[in-house]
């Protein structure tokens, strides 16, 4: 049995986390951090969680904390920023490392400024940090101590376009990638866009033009593709507590003839021995991922304007982040990739 | 006072016409059809419009029916054939029609059999429809007596492109609408793909490259441009009762030089007249027009991905539908156009 | 046309003021202040308003705002205690107040501090208030420059029973008032309990034993019955934006030989000449009122358990707050008491 | 491994069982039946079920089916009624059978045709049916052949009261039972009732003064007593997927001297063994028993009423439901009665 510290274990995330771990055979919780819930039961904040964790409270942060210093997994559930502020110490006290933020998913250190409005702080730490979608990267993430997990939106726009890039299918550039996402991507502090009733009944995109999330799909389309990739990432909020729905639009490439079948194929060849991912011709619903760590696909071709077309839906809190997180803490620990994740959801 | 019939009246969009002609002053109901509900009070179906109409029952539908014949306009609210099949002799009886269906809004009769599913059985009749998009067509649809009122995501997607085509900013082709609607624009009548259940904390695309609507689109934007458009429209369903979100995207015209600046500025050159569209930098809410006929509008230009997005939220069920109609018939009646017609949306 | 102020026109009673208003011929906003918002215009906040108050911008209050003092009616939209700080004053200024907070409403002081938790700061102004439910007290209303209009729970709740118990019908005692309320009915302010993800897909019990509410509804059937009421009342919160449904159980009197029939004979006989209340066989549904005015009642008597049931349903926003407090202000100021107010709601 | 047949897998506890059996180590599914899908693969209806049973398609219902013969478990979830009609051949062949719906939950036969409309074609067989509440009849189960488990409603009424009226604590007569139940629980077919428009941001009563359930309640409340209860149940649709909450009133028994702190100790007394059921001081939330088999309960005493409240929240498909019918089929089958059974909800 390996242990698993959850720092920043009071949003959703980090709730998420906690869900999970508790039916992990093999991962068990031994710290969960929470600087503004410090000293208060994780049962209080999660009544859902009360069964699991009658004992569990929260601590306060700290490097030296004993418990967080013998634990073989960190899980770290932190706003962006913070992980950078603390990984440079964590990396020599903690044998393996998933971060849930954006803080080590880039490769160019140079885009954090110029998307998240300030430079990285410890720029020298992003190339020991391999990328986590196991779905492109397994054997290196096998290989790994650090891992970035990537996000509920990056993982179903790339989901949907790698393979099909890297098979030279689709042009790399004019890419339009329209999302729309649950309101708990939105994090669990309490503001006015997320209100019930600002919320509830509405349909609105946000983030026009500059989502910060726009240059870590670039990076994954690029190197599936090997040139430079371009998409514009419009994402949406829609009144739903969880999932992803990515409808992701692009040009087959020069000399292609393709065919919704051979899209399909393309997408069946690269996901039918994966655990979570599921192609199928259904147009994907997001509530046929709720609380389970697949991914569902299909893709279509236009004859009349030349579109191709790609749609993934997926849990935002699992695939696109708590799931995906301990799929690679799997995969880091040696065990088998799939073990204490759903892949089926809870429906209706 | 003028008379009107509302045929079909216990569907949505005809509880939407009993529900916004209460408040009007110059129109006043005096017969609603419905086959299903022939002898039942309205109030039974709608308790929301017991207090407006106390003693209105719905009538089976019949040609002669005096009432019918002695109406000054009848607004149909049928299910898609079913206006081919009473207008040609309804023309004869009532002064003014306003079909909300699509049986009217094509130019060209051949589109009806590839994308309807049958040939139209009244082609001659084409020609007389004006097509009911006042911002658009308002000093022919005074001239009007049969007027095609378009409904929901046409509306949506034709005020958010065709003045920036007229103008020649866009190119016309490869042209994405990818869009979201309320349930209630899948009619009244329950079927599994509507239950609570399936749809609520759901977020799914259908009608994946075939939708009905898109060349009632591509007609509007090629008769704005001038030349033949080409769009690929995507709509989706949300968790909610009402609203239309369509996000559009267009590649700028060969040597336009575009800038958000630019685009704001044409849509606010062809709006601001208007009394029920709304430009401004904000990101349209669905919500924010709700029970309302105003569309809301916003435009962008990426210059990094070379995208213009341009993006319209309407409550699908006034602007888009019930809301647009009473508009035509205001225009083809010689009222003032904003008669009877809220501005104001009901929030939260 | 008389002038109103609305003061604290933020929240969402406020905002519905703003919107009804807008459709009311004889009364026109001149001011709407918010000090939060002082200085920006009312469309940011509410979009929905944009084409109704193209120039109105929010006002810091001021007593001494000639604008405010030139009002003819103000319109008290604050949170609890704040009415009682301002009203001593403003009593000389304006011709016609009606507060729409709870600081009015009981007419014995010592109830303030044992359910609010603190002292009343104007005691001596309470016997000035006339409270402003029409349907039990419309002559009183007519002859009032102060009005204290009752809230959604209060509302529901007198309604239901109030008519029964002044016609001997049921025990004032050991009454059952269990209600669910939409969101709204907490307020604009982002809070960690009424969030998107805390409320969506819940239902819970709040306010257990000691709502403020509670000796409101005691105070109103007290009146009724000629007698002291008691009430238990539970409030629940449920997914959804407005709406209050209030489920009411009471006895019958002693020697009462009660029916289902005589009790909807009862209820029709207080409100069929009422403009804004309908009783019917069928159960309300919030849905049905939405945005109107309405209040829809029904009544059984079940004789293998003796108990009566008595449900109300209607719109916490409008009757339950603003229309009502319109529906007061039409009465104060001689005006026709439907004035600008729907009785129609908005359906789905 | 024991293998179990689903008779009825297409409606929502079908699907719901389906689920919960994937994560079961002990029970595995060898049969789905359900004859309007007959043919059809699981996942076509439920894709959330697609990586769990990639190969499981419905077949039809058929007695002498030798997969249904050689199953060591049916659960049977089928409309009221249907079961009578195939019990008595299949207690023949099947070792262990639970019935999730209400044929053989009522002792008294009499009791079918006055709630049920109908007489219950095998009243021979009630007798030899368990009731199937793990928490009041645990040895009992272990000792059966046939369960008749307990559905939503009557579960979170039954956990409130039970223990308090088997202590004495309670009245059993003059209790109210208000509840609130997610649309689920109307099942999975579309009907009028149940789209998503009508049931939006609605909240109704249904059922009043009639509902079936009623008289269970009694039976349980009866036993639990040790004499005669006598309950009225007012269901009410709330706008949400899952999730029941009752909210029950009650007397305290003649010379009791309640208070919450006592109440709140009988139901620790009774429940703190329990591994579902869970008592706090809380306020139960529907949403935080979310996809597990928990029951969340607390209780007040208002001493200036005098009146008992009780509150339980629980899932309506899980506790409520499946989960509940496999809970009882460990306790038959000698397994540890959480075997497969979660206990932490999914949040948000």
């Amino acid at each position: 049995m390996l242990s698993a510290a959850v720092i920043g274990a009071s949003g959703y995330t980090g709730g998420e986390l906690l869900r999970l771990l508790h039916g992990h055979p093999e991962l068990r919780v031994v710290l969960a951090t929470a600087d503004t819930q410090a000293g208060s039961p994780v049962a209080d904040l999660y009544p859902s969680l009360a069964a699991a964790y009658p004992d569990l409270s929260y601590s306060p942060f700290a490097l030296n904390d004993p418990v967080l210093n013998g634990a073989d997994v960190a899980f770290l559930c932190l706003p962006h920023g913070a992980s950078q502020a603390i990984v440079p110490e964590l990396v020599t006290r903690v044998r393996w490392i998933v971060d849930l933020a954006a803080d080590f998913r880039l490769r160019d250190a140079s885009l954090y400024p110029s998307w998240y409005r300030e430079a990285h702080t410890s720029p020298e730490l992003l190339d020991r940090f391999q990328y986590g979608l196991p779905e492109l990267y397994r054997d290196q993430i096998k290989q790994a101590n650090l891992v970035a997990a990537p996000g509920c939106y990056v993982t179903a726009a790339t989901l949907a376009l790698a393979p099909l890039l890297a098979a030279g299918a689709l042009e790399p550039t004019g890419i339009v990638v329209d999302a729309a996402s649950g309101v708990s991507g939105a994090g669990r502090p309490s503001k006015p866009t997320t209100t019930f009733c600002t919320v509830d009944e509405d349909f609105t995109a946000y983030g026009l033009l500059d989502h910060r999330h726009t240059p870590e799909i670039e990076q994954n389309l690029t190197a599936a593709a090997g040139r430079p990739a371009e998409v514009l990432f419009t994402p949406h909020l829609a009144p739903m507590n969880r999932g992803i729905l990515a409808t992701c639009y692009a040009r087959p490439a020069d000399g292609a003839t393709p065919s919704t079948e051979s899209l399909l194929q393309r997408l069946h060849d690269a996901y039918d021995g994966e655990p979570f991912v599921r192609v199928s011709e259904r147009s994907p619903s997001t509530k046929a991922t709720l609380g389970s760590n697949a991914a569902h696909l299909t893709a279509r071709f236009d004859p009349r304007t030349g579109w191709v077309v790609v749609i993934t839906a997926l849990d935002n809190l699992v695939k696109g982040a708590s799931g995906q997180a301990i799929q690679c803490a799997n995969l880091m620990a040696g065990l088998d990739e799939t073990t204490g994740l759903p892949t089926v959801g809870l429906y209706p």
